[in-house]
């Protein structure tokens, strides 16, 4: 398939051609000024900037609801001694929005086949995938990204290409988008993703104006 | 005074002195490979990638435990569905790091009598106080920041700048460091100021590592 794909690189942005813009811009109208929650699943040491630095751009949305939820709910602990209040995947509505960090835990979790065959679910279920980081490499382990293209942390490349050869993985890409998923490369890499998704949905003005407020220097 | 003072300006970078950076370098012999507690002030509304910026470099930093602390201790929340456990102020002890974000919150937390008596104390007891974007208010406020430069969020600039008339306040500025006090322009800058800290206290290379890891183009 070749409809809604893009790939966002930042050593080669210039080459990204008008027409790869305009099939992803066509999206929008599907899309646009429609309230959703954003699901965001969490696990034990998950990377905190793969998760926060997607919520202060989404957060800026008034059409999101930003949600916290984990296999079983209750209170997910990580590296960085956060320990932050979770629903349950249980609570996760059809038809939303599911954002997927990574982190020192998703080599735990990618064994886990419960949390992978839950993580199916959340996965089918939803209207948009946003993938952070190795969290690209949760999501590629229930198969939903198979025959799509995708990337992941440039650190952790090989270990999640081999594992995943039925995904198309592209190397160097800040980020990459195949249908209703988006995948970005590591860490703060997410925030560019998710400035990007904000202006597929909402326009290049909508989420330049929120890089500017964040200070931040979107890798457009 | 203006012994280990520095501005660090995305703008113009280029003009920092050697004689500047010599000046900054010259305390990291004082602290290299001190283990220390890097103090996280929460408070209501806090903004999420103020905290969790440069959580993701200090948490690179075998040195530093990381601890979310907040005036009574319990759950701190955020317009950002945040729901993080904190433990109390008296927890905090002398001779650590004390981090303060901004947000949405520090228009309240600001006016609260007590909160910022705690904040002094946390303040002058600490070795190093770091504030991102609208934390400099914060701390503005008790008086810490008195005859001393700093910076803080672009857009909040006037209101942060014209209720501390006392405070030498650098606008434009990514991050300012004077004695052992840093503060940082909006949000995202947080992190390149805790990359200089840790290039300040463990060396560029040990800073331009960690930002190679979360794939973050530092503004060095």
């Amino acid at each position: 398939m070749t409809d809604g794909r893009d790939i966002r690189n930042s050593r080669a942005r210039n080459d990204v051609s008008t027409g790869a813009r305009d099939v992803l811009t066509g999206a929008r109208d599907v899309s646009a000024g429609r309230r959703a929650d954003i699901n965001i699943v969490l696990y034990k040491d998950f990377t905190a900037l793969d998760v926060f630095g997607p919520v202060e751009v989404l957060g800026d949305v008034d059409d999101f609801r930003l949600r916290y939820v984990s296999l079983e709910g209750g209170i997910i602990t990580n590296r960085q001694s956060i320990r932050l209040e979770t629903e349950p995947f249980a609570t996760v509505a059809r038809g939303q929005i599911v954002l997927v960090p990574g982190g020192f835990g998703s080599r735990k979790s990618i064994k886990d086949e419960r949390f992978i065959a839950a993580l199916r679910q959340l996965v089918d279920d939803a209207d948009c995938v946003l993938c952070v980081c190795t969290g690209s490499a949760l999501v590629a382990e229930t198969g939903a990204l198979d025959g799509r293209i995708a990337t992941t942390n440039t650190r952790a490349f090989d270990w999640v290409a081999d594992g995943h050869p039925a995904v198309e993985w592209v190397r160097g890409a800040r980020w990459v988008t195949d249908g209703k998923y988006y995948t970005s490369a590591g860490v703060s890499a997410g925030i560019d993703m998710a400035l990007g998704f904000v202006g597929d949905r909402y326009g290049l003005a909508a989420a330049r104006d929120i890089a500017e407020r964040m200070e931040y220097r979107w890798d457009e």
